[in-house]
């Protein structure tokens, strides 16, 4: 068995199972067994583990005891819930495995290499993504931070006073500790039909609350004529989206409905709808977004009801470093795969400070989020082997 | 002010507004004060007042102190989530006002009249709608009644013994007692254009659950062709719906769904929605159910999803009695409208055991089942008159 299996093996059977997803909230039992797992491997490979102010484990390599910023590796440990094993672990499990491979090259590093674990990226648990590393930027205000509620009302100052982190500790880090970023992470649409590729850019995004109103009514007695249900106008928002992202080459999903009064006699009075939508760049997503408002809002005038959209969060086209990924290609193979994502990293909010740049690793479903994400223990390894050069060159030269 | 008014706004502040709807569930503080009202109507009229074992409130008229089954009207009080005041309610005020004019007339019936308030007919909170009268007519387990329970988990016999009711009551109760029944309701979908018609059916309906399977992904990566997204069947079924309804005259509606993960950067798993249909025969009902079914099985097909439409309840044609029918126009003038309904009554479920029959008040709006249900007090004026007609045509012959 690989060293791969074996590693990954340590953290299958917690907070999940491949085949049920996992459920891997920050600052929970569970996300405590991972974080003791951590903690326990950095002390056994004689890494110097610290936890800092947003939660974010480090694991520090530095055999010569080097001054000055390092080369940071790692990704998050949180999932989705019912989310794959892969997305955010996999990163973490390879940058140990690395760190290995190096010491078996006889590799000595000429900078310090650290590897990260932030937290609650996927913001499953306080509804911020990528929340430890927007805090560790000055992305994300600490105050606001301190008062995010989960679903059962608890703070998140609460969370973190529950494990004995300090909430006051929350807050900015000198960047200037870092000389670079890589995060090592599964593909997620079956983009990659090779072991390994380098991450290019985030697509542009965001996200839309589309509200419909009509009029609360019988289902039974009203006359077909006489209705302003605004499901229909809904339903044909969902259908149009499709559509427009198909046209569009973009990425558009209705994942989330809420509906007033929910009730199965009853025409709704108020549908909303949210809109996730991804192109590879801003003026797609601006074209897709107007025709689909344009649409909708042709439909809405038939349907009798009223609709309005408004963003609640977008983000532009992020870009990872060029140079950065010139030296990835120079030491991977001018031929490997250069792609972009769709999905929003703790890579992609580091860019904006540090040097960054992403690695993938294959997934042969193009499931992400949900049980089937996978990668094969083949092309981990091969995402291990690809870390530990781009290390190699990052933190020797 | 009329009668009608006076009485009217007594009611019209318990338990919500006209501007807001009603929230007037069974066995509540808003139920326990229309049921005071309702006592104290009947006090006021010198009928007797009783409360049987269902916990339907009864006011018996019957100044010669005949014996024999009596001429029963009335209604229900209660109402579904933040709906409109008349549902219900307008057939209990309308009963006790028909007896004021009775006595105005100075008519003396040859029978009891006597005026009923049946509980749960909305089902709004232990899900079954016209309890009252089912447990009446042994249409409903009274064991089975006992363990249902609302949606803060209060068994039904928990809310009935917090107002000092005994669950062990619950049962059939004899009809031999009823020679007829008259419920004057509200009219719920701008069909009537007089201010009072007489019911003739109750269409056949049934409500189906629509399960949708999907693959659950990430919605920022996963390409679109790789896509198997329930969303985009049951937004398909929402407008197939609709326009079956429409081409085969018959109503349809999806007011209710759920969605799993239900997360905005998710394609979901798994999509349910709840379909209500209804047409003025079995036929045209069995007609749009197999047609839908083949359009969303197809839509199914290309969205790489699976469907299941299971029947959670069906009703046929429910026909109220015919020489009923005639007597009420004969009555109120052979020009009087004879008109169907697509909602449940508790008309409905004692058609089967006494002659039963229906009068219609006209709802300008066409609302029903939510704030702006309405009628005007001249038409309701109209329905206590007409309603008084039959009373008299019915309990005097």
């Amino acid at each position: 068995m690989s060293s791969f299996t074996d590693l990954w093996r340590e953290i299958s059977d917690i907070g999940g199972s491949p085949s049920e997803g996992y459920v891997r909230f920050a600052w929970t039992a569970v996300e405590w067994e991972l974080r003791t797992w951590f903690r326990a491997q950095a002390k056994a490979r004689d890494l110097e583990f610290e936890v800092d102010g947003n939660t974010t484990m480090w694991a520090t390599w530095n055999p010569g005891g080097v001054p000055g910023p390092a080369v940071v590796t790692g990704s998050h440990l949180d999932s989705v819930p019912h989310g794959g094993g892969y997305d955010g672990p996999l990163g973490v499990v390879s940058a140990f495995l690395a760190v290995d491979e190096l010491r078996r090259r006889g590799v000595v590093p000429a900078r310090p290499i650290r590897i990260a674990a932030f937290a609650e990226e996927e913001g499953s648990r306080f509804g911020v993504a990528c929340l430890g590393s927007r805090l560790m930027t000055g992305a994300f205000d600490p105050e606001r931070a301190r008062t995010l509620t989960d679903s059962d009302g608890v703070t998140l100052a609460e969370a973190l006073a529950g494990y004995d982190f300090d909430p006051a500790r929350l807050g900015p880090a000198p960047l200037s500790d870092v000389a670079a970023f890589v995060e090592l992470h599964v593909e997620q649409g079956r983009a990659l039909t090779v072991p390994v590729g380098i991450g290019s850019s985030i697509w542009p995004h965001g996200r839309w609350r589309m509200d419909f109103t009509g009029e609360g009514n019988h289902a039974g007695t009203t006359l077909m004529g006489d209705r302003h249900d605004p499901m229909l106008t809904y339903a044909f928002a969902v259908l149009a989206a499709n559509k427009e992202a198909r046209t569009h080459g973009a990425h558009a999903t209705v994942g989330r409905v809420a509906v007033h009064p929910n009730a199965t006699n009853a025409i709704p009075s108020r549908v909303t709808g949210w809109l996730d939508a991804r192109a590879a760049s801003a003026s797609t997503l601006d074209d897709l977004l107007s025709g689909l408002s344009a649409k909708i809002a042709t439909r809405a005038g038939k349907d009798g009801t009223t609709v309005t959209i408004t963003a609640e969060s977008t983000t532009g086209e992020i870009g990872f470093s060029d140079a950065l990924i010139e030296r990835c290609l120079t030491t991977l193979g001018e031929k490997t795969p250069v792609l972009p994502t769709g999905a929003g990293h703790d890579a992609g909010v580091l860019s904006a400070f540090v040097p960054t740049v992403m690695l993938f690793v294959r997934n042969p479903a193009g499931v992400s989020h949900a049980p089937a994400e996978r990668a094969d223990d083949e092309d981990c390894e091969a995402g291990v082997e690809a870390l530990a050069d781009v290390l190699a060159e990052l933190a020797c030269r």
